[in-house]
C-alpha cells in the first residue's frame, strides 16, 4: 500500500492525484495546497477579472470534496508543507487556520509547488493598490480594488502572458491602460519583428504602450479626506484608496489607480531547497526525466522544476499548464512502478491579444543565437483561408531552421485567425523530428472555410526549402539598411501599393507583371534587391532576374515584415 | 529550351505552369484549357450559389492576360487537345470557338484534366432543371434556372462534399430542401457513427435528409402555359421552366424545382487512354512517384490520376485540391530536370455542414477491413477550448491505429470549432511515423480561448496507450446491443443525464462519485459494461472497479458515440 504525498493542489499535484488513483485504487493519497482552493483555472483568472468569464465559480474545476468523491483522495488545503525530513520521510505541515503543526509520512513525495510572482525591488512596492496575478485571492483582491477604487487608470507593467491579458481586461473594462514593458518588445517568445505586429494592435486599441522603459519608484498616496458631493466639492479623479505616483526610469511620471506587477515568475523552492534537493543553474528544482529529483522517494513537476528542453537537451523554465499536467501524470505513473519518460519541452505557447493572437513552439531567434545555432528564416504573410471566403485573415509565420539538415528550430505566427492552428502543426513536426523538406508534403485540411490548397506552412516549407536548395537567395528586412552602392533595391509590387509613403527609401519601382519588358532599365553590374509586399511577387520576380542572368536577392516577409520590424 | 505542353488549366496545370516558368525563363509553355476559364476556385463554387461569396469575379484567381504578364505563359482557353501523338511528341487541338484544329510539339506533356461528374444511368436525367456542379459554366447555369424558375423546393442526389455544399446553398437561399443518399450515411470519408452527428446538425436545420434511398427515374413537365396574374389565375407553386417529378427505388415520389445530381466523380481519361497511356485498376492514369505516366515524355496529376496510398502504398484517387497543387509544382519540377518524388495520399479532407465541420485523414474502419488490417479505435468527446472561456464547442474526435505497434492509421472529427486543426494535428503526426504513444507528448497550444492543458488530442492518445498497455478494456457502441446473462450495464452519470429516456435499456444507475461506497450492490461474477456520457468518468468507474477485483469494460466515446451512431 504505496503512501503519496503531493504538496499543491493545482495543475500538476492534482492531474497526479487522480491519475494515481486510477493506477492504484489502495494507495493513501494526500494533496496538500497552502492555499484555499485546489484545481483552479489560474489560465482563467484575468478573463474573470476582464468579464468574459461571468462566474467565478466556474474557475473553481474542483473542491477537496469532489476530489475526495471521485478520486478518494484526501485534499488539505490551507495546509502549507512547511518541512521535508528526507531521512524520516516525513513532512511537517502548518494549519494555516490554527496555526497547528503536524507530520505524515510518505513513500512517495511529489512537489508541485508552481512558481511565485517575482516582486522587483522596487521602493513603493508594498501598497494596497499593486497587485500581481497567480491564485484566486489575488484575482480577489483585484477585483476588490476595481470595485472600491474604481479606477479610470491602470499601469501594467510587464509584457508577457499575464501582463498582456491584464492589459486587455482593463481595456474591456472601459479603463484607460499604459502596459510598461522594459525589453523593446511585447511578448518575448516571438521575435522583435513578430511583436511590432502586436504592437501595432496594442497601440490601435487605444493603449498606452511603452517600450523599453523601466518603473523605478511607486509613491503611494491615501486619499486623506472624500471629497463632499454634497458640498458641491469636484470628486472627479478621485478614489477612495488614493492612488499611485509612478516614476520610469525615461525621466517620466504617471499617475494610475492601480497597478499590476506582471514582469514574471520564479520557481518555488523554498521547501526543495531546504530540504538539500539539487537546484539546477536557472533556479528550478532539477529533475530527470521521470520527474525524480535529486532524492529517488522525492518527485517534481511543473513550474517549480527544470526539465529538458526539447531542441537543446539542456534544462529550461518553461512554466506553463501544459507540460506541467503531463508531467504530473507521469509522475503518478513512475511512483506506481511504472516508468514513463518526460520527452522534453518546447515551450509551446500562445496569447489572445486583443483581436490577435500570437504564438510560438520551439526557439526563437534570440535562442538560437545564444546557443551559437547556425540557422536560416522565412516568413509567410498569407490567408488563414481561401482568400475569396469570407472573414479570412493574414497569418504572419515565420519559420526557423537548419539551412544544412532542414531541422525546424521553432515557428511563430501572429494574426486573428488560424494562428494556433499553425503552430500546432509546427510543434507535431518539430517533435516529430520533420524537416522542412517534409513540411512541403503536408497533407492538411483543405475546404475555402478552413484552408487553402498550399496552406501557410506548406508555402513557407516552400520558401524554405527554395533557399537550402539555391533556388531563392535571401535577404532580411535587417539587412535593408546596410546596403550600398553595389545594390539597388527594385520594388516589384504596383504603384498604388506605395501610396502615403509605403515603401523603402532609394528604391525603384517596377510592378512585376511588367518586369520582363523593362529588364533593359536594370543594371547587370549590380545586385538587384526585390521586395514586395510578403515576399511572393518579389520570388517570380527573383527568378525571372536570375534566370536572365542578373544578381538578385529577395526580401523574404517583403515590406510586411520590414514594416512591422519597426512597429 | 525546353517545351511544355500543358493540357488542363485548373488546380494542377496551373501550378505547373507557375512553377516551370520560376524555374526556367526560357522554356515554352503552352497551357490548353477546354472550357473558358483557367485557375478558377472551382472549391468555391457552391459558395457563390450560396451567397456567402457575393462576387463571381472572386472566383477567377488568374486570366489568360493574367497569366501571360507574369508567368509568361501562353494560356489557350477553349481549345481542346483531342489528340496525342506520342512517336512524333505533338498533340492536335481544336480551337472550340471557330472549330479550327491544329497541332503542337512538345519536349514534355502534362495532363491535368480534372475528374468529371459521375452521370447514372437513370431515365429521364437528361432535362434542363438537372445539373452537376464542377466549373463555372455549371454554376453559371445553376444560377440562371435558381433566376428563371425561383424554385421552392430543391433536391441534391449524393451526400458527399458537393452535395452537402450545394444542400447549404439552397437552404441558404430560403429554398426547401431534400438530400438524397444512397449510402447510409453522408460523408463517406467519416464512418457511420461520426455521421450520425451530421445527421442531426442537417435535420436540425429542416433539411428532408433520405439515406439508403436511391434515385431510380426522373419527369420533367414543362409548363405548358403560365398562369395570368392579370387574369386572376394562381400561380402558386408554378414555375416558368416546370418542375421535376422523382421516382425513388423506395416506392416514394417527390415533385421538385431543381435537381443537382452529385454522386462523384470519375478521372478524365479519354485523352490519356486513346492516347495509349497505362490506366490504373481503378480508372485513373497510373503514375510514378515522379507523377510521370507509362511515357517517360508525359507527366499527369491532379483528380485524373492514380497516385499511391499513403498507409497501404496502394493506388488510390483522391480528388482533392491540396494533391493536385503539389503534384503539378513536381511534375514541373521534374520536367525540368529535377528528381522529386510525391510522397503519397492521405486523403486529409474537410467539410462545412451547416455549423459543423466534418474532417478526417488517413483511412476510416471501412477501408482497414476492406485492407484485413487489424485496428483499434478510440472516441473522445470534449472542449475546443477551456470549458470555462466563452464558446467552447465540444469536439467528437475518433482515433484509429494499430493495437500492437500503435501506428496511426486514421482519425476523424465532428464538431462548431477546432476540428480543423485537429485533423491537421493527426495528418502531420500521421506523415511523420508518429504512434499513439508519441501523442500523448505533443505539446500544443494552450491558452483558455484556443485550447486546453491537455488536448483533445493528448485525451485521445492517453485512452488509446490505456488500451495498448491494458489499463482500460474497451467495449464499443456496436458491441452494445449484444450483451448476455453474464453481462450487467452500469451507467455512472448522474440520473439527471438520464432523463428523456437518454440512457441504454436495461442498464442500472451509480453515479461515478458514489461508486466507491456502493460497491456492494455489484456482483462480481459478472462483466459489468460501464458507460457515461463521453467515456472519461467512465474510465474513472473502470480503474476503480477492477482495482477492486471486478471484470469491468468501459463503452468508448461513452452514450454520446452510442446515441449518434443510429442518428
Amino acid at each position: 500500500m504505496t503512501k503519496i504525498v503531493i504538496v499543491g493542489g493545482v495543475a500538476g499535484g492534482a492531474s497526479a492525484a487522480a491519475r494515481a488513483r486510477r493506477l492504484s485504487e489502495d494507495a493513501t493519497i494526500i494533496m496538500f495546497e497552502r492555499g484555499p482552493f485546489v484545481s483552479f483555472a489560474n489560465c482563467g483568472l484575468p478573463y474573470h477579472i476582464g468579464g468574459d468569464i461571468k462566474e467565478r465559480s466556474n474557475l473553481l474545476l474542483q473542491t477537496p470534496e469532489s476530489f475526495k468523491a471521485r478520486f478518494n483522495v484526501d485534499v488539505r488545503v490551507m495546509n502549507e508543507v512547511t518541512h521535508i525530513d528526507r531521512n524520516a520521510k516525513k513532512v511537517t505541515i502548518k494549519n494555516l487556520v490554527d496555526g497547528n503543526e503536524y507530520t505524515e509520512s510518505y513513500d512517495f513525495l511529489l512537489l508541485s509547488p508552481g512558481a511565485a510572482p517575482i516582486v522587483p525591488p522596487i521602493p513603493g512596492l508594498s501598497n494596497p493598490l499593486t497587485h500581481s496575478l497567480r491564485n484566486i485571492p489575488d484575482m480577489d483582491k483585484i477585483l476588490r480594488t476595481l470595485q472600491m477604487n474604481k479606477p479610470e487608470h491602470a499601469t501594467v507593467v510587464g509584457g508577457g502572458f499575464i501582463g498582456l491579458e491584464m492589459m486587455e481586461a482593463f481595456h474591456q473594462l472601459g479603463i484607460k491602460t499604459t502596459l510598461i514593458e522594459m525589453a523593446d518588445q511585447v511578448m518575448t517568445p516571438v521575435d522583435r519583428e513578430m511583436a511590432g505586429l502586436v504592437h501595432e494592435e496594442i497601440r490601435s486599441k487605444g493603449i498606452d504602450l511603452r517600450l523599453g522603459v523601466a518603473l523605478e519608484s511607486v509613491e503611494y498616496q491615501l486619499n486623506p479626506s472624500m471629497a463632499s458631493q454634497d458640498s458641491g466639492e469636484s470628486d472627479e479623479h478621485q478614489h477612495i484608496e488614493g492612488e499611485l505616483t509612478l516614476s520610469l526610469n525615461n525621466g517620466d511620471t504617471l499617475v494610475t489607480d492601480i497597478l499590476i506587477m506582471a514582469i514574471g515568475v520564479r520557481p518555488e523552492t523554498t521547501l526543495a531547497s531546504q530540504a538539500g534537493l539539487q537546484l539546477g543553474e536557472l533556479g528550478g528544482i532539477a529533475t530527470n526525466a521521470a520527474m525524480q529529483t535529486s532524492d529517488p522517494f522525492i518527485y517534481a513537476v511543473g513550474d517549480a522544476v527544470e526539465e529538458a528542453d526539447f531542441i537543446t537537451g539542456k534544462p529550461t523554465l518553461v512554466p506553463l499548464a501544459g507540460p506541467a499536467n503531463r508531467q504530473g501524470r507521469m509522475a503518478a505513473d513512475n511512483m506506481l512502478g511504472r516508468s514513463e519518460s518526460y520527452q522534453g519541452t518546447q515551450g509551446t505557447a500562445i496569447c489572445k491579444v486583443f483581436d490577435l493572437a500570437v504564438a510560438s513552439t520551439g526557439k526563437n531567434e534570440k535562442q538560437l543565437q545564444r546557443e551559437n545555432l547556425v540557422y536560416e528564416k522565412v516568413y509567410v504573410h498569407t490567408a488563414s483561408h481561401a482568400s475569396y471566403y469570407p472573414s479570412a485573415e493574414v497569418v504572419s509565420f515565420k519559420l526557423l531552421f537548419d539551412p544544412v539538415s532542414g531541422r525546424i528550430f521553432g515557428a511563430q505566427a501572429v494574426g486573428k485567425d488560424g494562428v494556433d492552428k499553425r503552430i500546432d502543426v509546427m510543434a507535431v513536426a518539430q517533435r516529430a523530428g520533420m524537416t522542412v523538406e517534409q513540411l512541403q508534403h503536408l497533407e492538411l485540411t483543405y475546404a475555402p472555410p478552413y484552408g487553402s490548397a498550399k496552406d501557410v506552412i506548406n508555402q513557407a516549407a516552400f520558401v524554405a526549402s527554395n533557399i537550402m536548395k539555391g533556388d531563392a537567395k535571401a535577404i532580411h528586412y535587417h539587412d535593408m539598411d546596410q546596403l550600398g552602392d553595389e545594390q539597388i533595391i527594385l520594388d516589384v509590387r504596383n504603384p498604388g501599393e506605395r501610396d502615403n509613403n509605403n515603401h523603402i527609401a532609394g528604391d525603384i519601382n517596377i510592378p512585376v507583371d511588367q518586369l520582363r519588358d523593362r529588364l533593359n532599365e536594370l543594371p547587370k553590374d549590380k545586385e538587384i534587391i526585390i521586395y514586395c509586399q510578403v515576399g511572393l511577387r518579389g520570388n517570380v520576380a527573383y527568378r525571372q532576374l536570375v534566370n536572365n542572368g542578373f544578381r538578385a536577392r529577395n526580401l523574404l516577409g517583403g515590406y510586411r515584415t520590414y514594416k512591422f520590424s519597426q512597429a
